[in-house]
């Protein structure tokens, strides 16, 4: 918890600025890099709509080159006096250059500079976090093809219910992440619009050419309406977090599945050592830690886009200060997000079936349905097929021709699931390399 | 409020029963035409696989075209001993065809019953959306043609700040809502999987041709693993409410404005007499009550997103009755999206401005940072350039030339708006053929 | 889902109209009782300040007497065209007594009405709920003194932990109920004063004696700001919801280890035949699907007061109409709740633990910490006793004496507990009395 | 954000470690202090028992007291390798006391102490938020004295509507404080109930007096059952945050007040210069920042309370780990909220009414339900009176005798608004008293 200034007596100068700068000098960090880029994308806009000198534009460029060097490696600090990373970039610029320093903010504003540096951050967040499904979703399918139609009892409400496999439990989180991979190009679309010139949100007479400046920052389009661009506020972040609530949901499934098929009563699965924790108390104890953690932080998540929609809705039009706010739980959700894949794509590299105890589980009585089947093949209605199973275990005369009808094989799901992560994969990777080039682009010639 | 049957002295049996029956006489209602059409492409599935004779497909498949154009027509109404949409179906079968009917439930479960319905429901909503969504957005583009470039303050932080339009304002909302068309096609996506034959969520072993089963139903893909269409419960419904939150967003914006711009205070817009009430106590007073609902039904809708959520989030895998509340949420969200789309479209076909009023609240100060780019282009920085205009202002000697740098002009963004708004609705018009295509040809050919 | 009404054609007022009236027809209905009494009380001040007669105050009350009949009997509808319930009252008014019945609505509004009724009909839901608390609470105790001591492995992070009993288990719920009990006079005391004459939320100049109106409703305090009022819409329904959240945090914990210890792998509970569900698939299969809903209808409260909460927030001082729909989650999550605790009361009472299989899973390793206990009584440091056990378990030599620290014991709980039960239910007696006979007196003296 | 390790090729253990440890090392140095005294009340609990010696109490109390000094004043830290504050205390301990130190953990469990470092923290946030809310309260009512019946247009659906004044605005807000206080009382009950010796949820055989342990500690009662004490965390965490998102209502509602009447269009009130901001790129703007950050932070602290809710529900009973996650919300949205109620009432310190621009909005409509009541006071039915006046406004002849009925007069509200005051003041300096004493006395005696 950040210090208390607040009861303590300060001026009320003091005590606003304080609260009105909150917690930007640490978000603000992360935005740092993301700002330069579209810093040096202002500059040569400036320098192409003749507003300043080539040579003034380049300098301003060189400058921000090594800013954006100093950012991604965390070497640059916000003092507290100058809220934030927007001020601390043109403080920067003008102590190295003066007054050329002093020219960088001519035609955008503060709210501007915000929306493209968020942009540019999420588009950046948005290929880590598939990076990350990706890994996940090929642990799983490699846990599905080792263990592959090893039994395990289906469960429907907890309860045993019909012959199933280690290999279909473990594919079928797969093909949630896969899903979700394949949503990431439409999210990816939705924020692939530039918004650079659109100012307070009523653009500027200054003529700028707003295709070019698109491109020099990798977008394929213009977010064309300039007052959509702070409309957009909450809109866009909350995006992302919807997509992110959308994964936390098998992310966690698959803990709570950990945590409850680990645990004595069902036993199913062995979790790595490395996964379980000892207690301060009970020194029997080995407890699924990280997984309840995991579990926990997939509803943080929601938790943080429920933060997200409250403080981006609920206004009428235009900028508004309230949107400050939104920067710190979109960065909370996807640290979290990303630090929950990676734990999670490790544990399925570790876990291992406790297959005795599965078999054990896998009572004749999974069965029923299968053979109530096998009756209604031989020209009974299901509805009496039904009855005369459900007859025969009452009066414990029930035994099923197993063989018949074992589990459901995921051997042929594997491969079209390969294929899907191959494909999402592919586009990942697409993605990247457009962004790295044209990020690249921005700084070089420089002299 | 439904009775409260609760404390009154019932058996444990009906108390039980009242319970876990719930809303689904209601809710099913809307699922039951949906129903209807995957029993029927289930009846030619189990002929297909030999399972039963194609003389007894066709006659489920008549009695369930019967059942579909009364469900159609709300002509059906599920007693509440029967519980649900799809013991009905199954009773009306049995009653109409005796062991015929009893046999329509071979090789299926109410689990996957209920996912089929809600798919092929939540596909056909999608579509309504789309058209309810894009004929407000040309209304708004018709406004903003209408008018045009007319003088509106900017607003930031609800403070005049930069000269701006009608037609921008209004093209922003119409810009927002074409972000939320052009991302339909991925939720559609999302949902376009057929859970056919996936039973209780672990398959079955009969020869269902799964292909051929989604095709019939219109589907492009098969959801392939069983499992995942249970643990998509949630995900699903979910995925719909993210977007209908989205949309949400831009609907309570353009709302809040209404009400806002209406008022005495700001009088920017007049709302059309029908859309305003009369108080009970003030003789004298106009509300805007519609908008004001509308504003909170955007509300309720991120807070039916909220109940789904918690739902379909928080535990393990497979299927569990919780599910079950999942339905009326969506519901209802979806009926009160469709209703205030209709309801600001027609809004927006009878708003009018206040050009006087809105003309009166341009002051010169908003063309302050227009005047400061024009000295900035004369080669002052711009630090400077703000420095100077501020100290006119604060002199009392700011006298801009409004002229050279007017409001910002919404022409040049209606074309591109509305060739995205026609590629929104020339997917849609397809999508909306290939389910009537689909649809129509599991009930043709039929004695 | 209603009638969609939105996208045919109909006129722009009858869509408005509508849209605006909304749910209101079905949810005022639950209303209608208290807004009787409200208007009763209202009839009385207006004869009390000589604005009319005495007689003209009778005959309003006598006719609210006997609609306030018809009401509880749910014998009165509200036709659409009416809007709401406060309309439907003036006009059986006007109707039943002409110009008398014309003169109700002096000096107060729709909003003020609404407040009144509102407020009534929480105060009795809340006796109801705290009545509903106090059976289930009774129902696990019993459960607890029944089955007492016997064992059950005390569970932490879902894995045998420490010595426990079904006593211990159930009497913690009790606990966590009787907390709720006892936070109820807060709330009652939060909504316990009356809004009598605040009017539209400014008051009014007539001679109104505000003290004797509360009285009359039997209200202990009047709230003084009729400003605050309207501001205390979302606030006082958000109290109640409030509570019903953390209500239903208990419910729905109880409704899981239902789940879990009614589970094959668990399988330290035996639930009623009532309580199971068949499968329409699975002949062999028994489901919890009442305690399945329980934990849904817990976490849809949940969502209920998600929605109440965007409803009544983000908006500044006073009334607005989005209000409205502030009413339905308010109804629906308190009837849900009281569905759901005598659901779980009926549960309790059937309930049976399964002795052997809870004894099976009390093994050595849960008498761990108990052990290391011992040898630091001995004079061990703690941290070395718990090594030393470690040790032991790890060599397989640990063998500990259970019968110096069995489970704790519930037994010294229950009276304590039936002493805080008993006080909480004289409160609601006592609640319920005054609210009872100041309401009979308020139609007492009719001719 | 914090470093995201996660990525890259750590070892699993490493990877593991870091994800369990989490924000421990921050959020628990607020908990610290708590623990100290905890500490130190367990120590002299197992010397009552006999389980140490009174001279290791000591010992082990003494060093507990320097550790509460320096951690009250920030000087401690927690190694992200000793995980969090717990282990850290134990470290230090043994650290200094060998043997001594390594007998503290005799008999209690993490668990345990989590549960009693947070019930302590809670205590002691809620008095200082209280005292924060007295603050704010006593500021509104001085407004409201000083601008007492000052005309102020009273707005319904932001609509001018009746005759109102700035005192009765302010004093509404007060009202509404107010009720938060009044409900502390209960609040803290909730929380005043000792977890002492509820080890990990099940209780020890240990010959503790729990009466004595809560005495010690300054808490009221016992939390009788162990089980509830696990069971009890999200519950009282989120009656915390119940608390917190009611009073966020008012605070909202008071800072939407101050950015729309501080706004050009409503010109009703003049912010104080230091609680508006400069614009980056507009040389002319003032935006009320301080306020709209205000109203941000009351949405964020609800969003807060949701992550609390989702965190801790969900869950069979007993403790799980994904409790750990509980911390951190509820600890920012303490500080939010202690901040923002700090800024508002520097605020209202400031705030200074627009007379003559709120006397110009009070134009002769806002007497038309007041010239109704006259009429209907003149024998006609207030229906007649009503549609009487909305004729002659529509006719243009409405000329209301203004001073026959004045805005309603706030200054009868402040002297029972002060004496509610006094009392809840009283009351938090008693538990003040209370808790300061028995803390003094855990340290005292010592050589």
């Amino acid at each position: 918890m950040p210090e208390t200034l607040w009861a303590k007596g300060d001026s009320v100068d003091a005590l606003v600025h304080h609260f009105t700068v909150g917690e930007d000098p640490t978000t603000d960090l992360a935005l740092l890099p993301f700002d330069c880029l579209s810093s040096a994308a202002h500059a040569r806009s400036l320098a192409s709509a003749g507003l300043i000198s080539e040579d003034d534009a380049s300098a301003l460029v060189t400058e921000l080159a090594k800013l954006h060097a100093l950012a991604e490696q965390g070497a640059l600090s916000i003092p507290h006096a100058l809220e934030d990373g927007h001020t601390l970039l043109e403080a920067k610029l003008t102590e190295a250059l003066g007054d050329i320093g002093a020219k960088i903010h001519l035609g955008r504003s503060r709210n501007e500079q915000v929306a493209l540096a968020l942009r540019l951050w999420m588009r950046q967040a948005l290929l880590d976090l598939g990076e990350g499904v990706a890994a996940l979703a090929e642990a799983l399918l490699a846990f599905a093809e080792k263990h592959g139609d090893a039994s395990l009892p289906g469960l429907t409400h907890l309860r045993r219910a019909m012959p199933s496999s280690f290999g279909l439990w473990a594919e079928a989180f797969a093909e949630g992440l896969l899903e979700e991979l394949e949503a990431l190009p439409a999210l990816d679309a939705r924020l692939d619009r530039s918004p650079a010139h659109s100012a307070a949100g009523f653009g500027t007479p200054l003529p700028f050419h707003l295709i070019q400046a698109a491109s020099r920052l990798g977008f394929s389009r213009v977010q064309r309406n300039p007052l959509d661009v702070q409309n957009g506020r909450g809109r866009h972040e909350g995006a992302l977090l919807a997509w992110l609530s959308s994964l936390s949901l098998t992310l966690e499934k698959l803990a709570w599945d950990g945590c409850l098929y680990g645990s004595e009563g069902f036993g199913f699965l062995k979790l790595p050592t490395a996964f379980t924790t000892g207690s301060s108390l009970m020194p029997q104890k080995r407890n699924p830690d990280a997984l309840e953690l995991a579990r926990a932080r997939a509803r943080e998540i929601r938790g943080l886009a429920a933060i997200v929609e409250r403080i981006g809705s609920g206004l009428p039009s235009s900028y508004h200060r309230d949107f400050q706010l939104l920067k710190k739980p979109m960065l909370e959700a996807t640290h979290h997000a990303l630090a929950t894949l990676a734990v999670l794509t490790r544990l399925m590299e570790g876990l291992e079936p406790d297959g005795s105890a599965a078999e054990a589980a896998c009572g004749d009585e999974l069965y029923a349905a299968n053979e109530a089947f096998r009756l209604a093949g031989e020209g009974l209605p299901f509805r009496q097929a039904y009855r005369a199973v459900a007859t025969q275990i009452g009066e414990g005369t029930f035994a099923p021709n197993k063989d018949a009808a074992g589990p459901p094989s995921v051997g042929r799901l594997l491969a079209p699931a390969r294929a899907d992560l191959a494909k999402a994969r592919a586009w990942l990777s697409a993605r990247h390399t457009v962004i790295q080039t044209l990020t690249a682009s921005l700084f070089q010639d420089l002299p």
